[in-house]
């Protein structure tokens, strides 16, 4: 084990629901979602941030949240949107510091309760939601 | 004019304090900036979202707005941190149906400021922001 959790779960060292990866980046379900299929890309090398992290890397990592983007709306999950975001820095509210794009769905009418899960995020049912996903992105673009 | 407010500032059509342009994005300030320095990247090919987009231009929005946040760090605008956010789809808080990603600067500590501006937008001094960010992607990545 590192003393990162990104990279231990990059690794195969800790368990995560993978919903992609390549030569560049792994993408995985947030085991807090905010909802179900919050997705986190993150690349394979370490980075705290964007100012570190080579631009091939960097570029992959945002590529990837597309097309998982595209997976979220296409599939069973059904988001009506998404939101694609990196917090990049502590005054951007990062909290860990291996380099990651969120991409949230969202769904119509959502707002009050993506709002509420900001404060009480639980863990949902990961490993069917990564199947779900994969499956999108395997038939997608 | 065109109907669309991003597509007459990609066509100069409408003013806009560009910060930053090549063959396939436009990158500008935010005329209601959340933040000094809040930037707005824009393909130059009208897409209402991500979904309908060419996946070059999708890609390039993203690699234009990680250098730009590079930038806000660099230059005298001095970030500490940076947002870069998509909001696709109406569900995800799209306000403007021409594909764009925000880079908003942080600060540390700048979080209740942040939060209240969001309800109170207003402009700032536009042009002398958009020089500034400018001159730091003239000497950067």
């Amino acid at each position: 084990m590192t003393d990162c959790v990104f990279c231990d779960i990059v690794a195969g060292l800790s368990p995560a629901a993978r919903v992609y990866e390549d030569d560049a980046v792994v993408a995985f379900l947030d085991i807090r979602p905010l909802a179900r299929g919050h997705t986190l890309v993150v690349p394979r090398i370490h980075s705290s941030g964007l100012a570190d992290l080579d631009a091939p890397s960097a570029d992959a990592v945002f590529s990837a949240g597309r097309r998982i983007a595209g997976a979220l709306r296409r599939s069973s999950i059904g988001a009506d949107g998404v939101n694609l975001l990196v917090n990049d820095g502590r005054a951007a509210m990062q909290t860990v510091f291996h380099h990651h794009m969120h991409v949230v769905p969202r769904w119509n009418g959502d707002k009050l309760r993506f709002a509420a899960q900001l404060l009480t995020r639980r863990p949902h049912e990961l490993d069917e939601v990564a199947r779900v996903v994969r499956e999108a992105l395997a038939h997608g673009n």
